[in-house]
């Protein structure tokens, strides 16, 4: 039974303990088919303030609680904390797995802490040289999973193939999609694209036995070419940062949309936050540091994005940009 | 006259050559404080073709028309595309500004053709290692310069340091925004953050006098902390191509709201879209090769999303799914 518990970092968190407890009892209040009984969650931290908290909040429907007298804040030094606060809540849900107390970790905490404390506490699995940062985006009835979100800035190409396959066997196992379409993300989809890393990680993916089906663009994410994208863990990081700061900035931009147009929204106000967000409202990429103004648009540009690319051109000539970088370097490199 | 020439490559580019003849013409055409001449636009590519064209169009209203016989396809290989096709709109739009018959080029046309030929072509700028493609987006009155968006996807840190001067120069004298401060785009803010190459861009940037602000994490683009982000052009292409794909995601899901509510359309319509792209509905971050379910939830889950990773907790649990790896893994090195 204790295999099947999880140890919750009551502690965890920007908004905990209040939201990690809430989280707990909402987990088993919930009607319907993912109902969790109390004594499968087991509350880590301070024991006097989950006891006080839960009575306020209604009493202790039937949760365990394990005393963990320290905190790792989020702003702390992973490695540094962990060594400093041996008792903290994230060290000692690690324990409780580690003595099969519980089989499982939640941790809303500092992900530096909970990866470290995870990884040297509980070790890798057989025949894992790295852990992975998996996340999974439910896309409109399409579950995709992307990894590595993270643990490793740096892996080898047999770890971003560690990755796939264990990406494809919790997409069957835990999220239960009929198929674990596995995808290599990258700047292009032909095999040669890329840096040496994702070349070799292409050639083990390909003889790998799994359904690999070649790299994506990080736009096609979203539709639907496969269930498991496999990345490292800097790019990865960016991916997942990028989508939060972006989903986030766009819905302030609807909403003002909203509520200037009241109910005269419409598809004229979806067209408006498009073009606040579409960088071909403003021109084009530029190739800077070529000597001559090169304005790269996008290949579905339209007339509206042409005319843009040329008065961005324009501009260009006109402030005379090059001859400023040249002197801007090399008044650069006279400073150094 | 003439170096105040744009060079329009009027063949490239999923829509050419009628997005582009007819965004010349509207280049032209707008009223405003942004009307070009039409003897600034120098139009490469099928004279005949131009010609029809614009007899079409209502008339040619002054522009010059240089001619190219070949068109390098948006599915061409790059190089060899450029070696095959020497009379390619975009090799000649690269001619005539060498010939200072022009002094820009603007081409919607095959990027890796665009980067190849102007690199080649024009050279770099003096003190310039290697161009760099920046991308600016408009966000709602603040702009922000991304570079390098995939001229080169294995910098070196001088790389880094140079595209930060040369976006700064750009952003001070062609957007002409007041301040241009420069951040360095990583995974975490502390200097120590990153790889080797960001740790020693770091460095770089802090001596070079530019207005830098340190790292930042990809959230932050949107945040007005900097007018100027840096990354390599491998993470650069990867962050411009998921804002591309997350947006069109995005507006397709308002969109289907918008249909189904009709007048009704609300902030509940919102935040049932937010309910969509946000994996914190799924549960959280799982650490994928940990001897253990680890997830890790975002700092600022509330207790829905406590919730919602404490039955992602209990699914992979339930499913087993460390087991899974191992024997998986195990398998598969057997097949290698």
């Amino acid at each position: 039974m204790h295999e099947k518990r999880i140890a919750l970092d009551v502690m965890g968190g920007d908004l905990a303990p209040d939201s990690t407890l809430r989280g707990a009892l909402a987990a088993c209040d919930t009607a319907g088919d993912m109902r969790l009984p109390p004594q499968r969650i087991l509350l880590v931290g301070d024991k006097a303030l989950i006891e006080d908290k839960l009575a306020a909040l209604g009493g202790n429907p039937g949760f365990a609680i394990q005393h963990a007298s320290q905190v790792i804040e989020m702003a702390d030094s992973p490695a540094s904390a962990l060594r400093a606060k041996p008792d903290s809540s994230i060290a000692v849900c690690v324990g409780v797995v580690k003595q099969k107390h519980a089989g499982s970790i939640v941790s809303m905490g500092n992900t530096g802490a909970v990866v470290g404390a995870a990884t040297l506490g509980l070790g890798t699995l057989e025949g894992v040289r790295r852990p992975a940062i998996a996340v999974t985006l439910n896309l409109t009835g399409h579950p995709v999973t992307l990894l590595d979100m993270g643990a490793n800035v740096a892996p080898r190409a047999s770890d971003l193939a560690q990755y796939a396959a264990m990406g494809a066997i919790y997409m069957r196992d835990v999220v239960g999609t009929p198929r674990q379409r596995v995808a290599l993300l990258n700047i292009g989809e032909e095999a040669s694209k890329g840096t040496d890393l994702l070349k070799e990680a292409h050639v083990l993916l390909t003889e790998s036995g799994l359904d690999f089906v070649g790299n994506i663009e990080s736009n096609q994410i979203f539709n639907s070419v496969a269930e498991v994208v496999v990345t490292d863990g800097f790019t990865g990081n960016v991916v997942l940062k990028l989508m939060e700061g972006f989903s986030g900035f766009m819905l302030q931009l609807l909403l003002k949309e909203l509520k200037s147009h009241a109910a005269q929204w419409s598809e004229s106000a979806l067209r408006s936050v498009r073009k606040q967000i579409d960088y071909a409202e403003y021109g084009g990429a530029l190739l800077l540091g070529v000597d001559g103004i090169v304005i790269k648009g996008h290949g579905r540009s339209d007339a509206g994005a042409v005319a843009n690319a040329c008065r961005q051109a324009a501009r260009a000539l006109d402030a005379d940009v090059n001859s400023h970088i040249v002197s801007g370097l090399a008044s650069q490199s006279a400073r150094a």
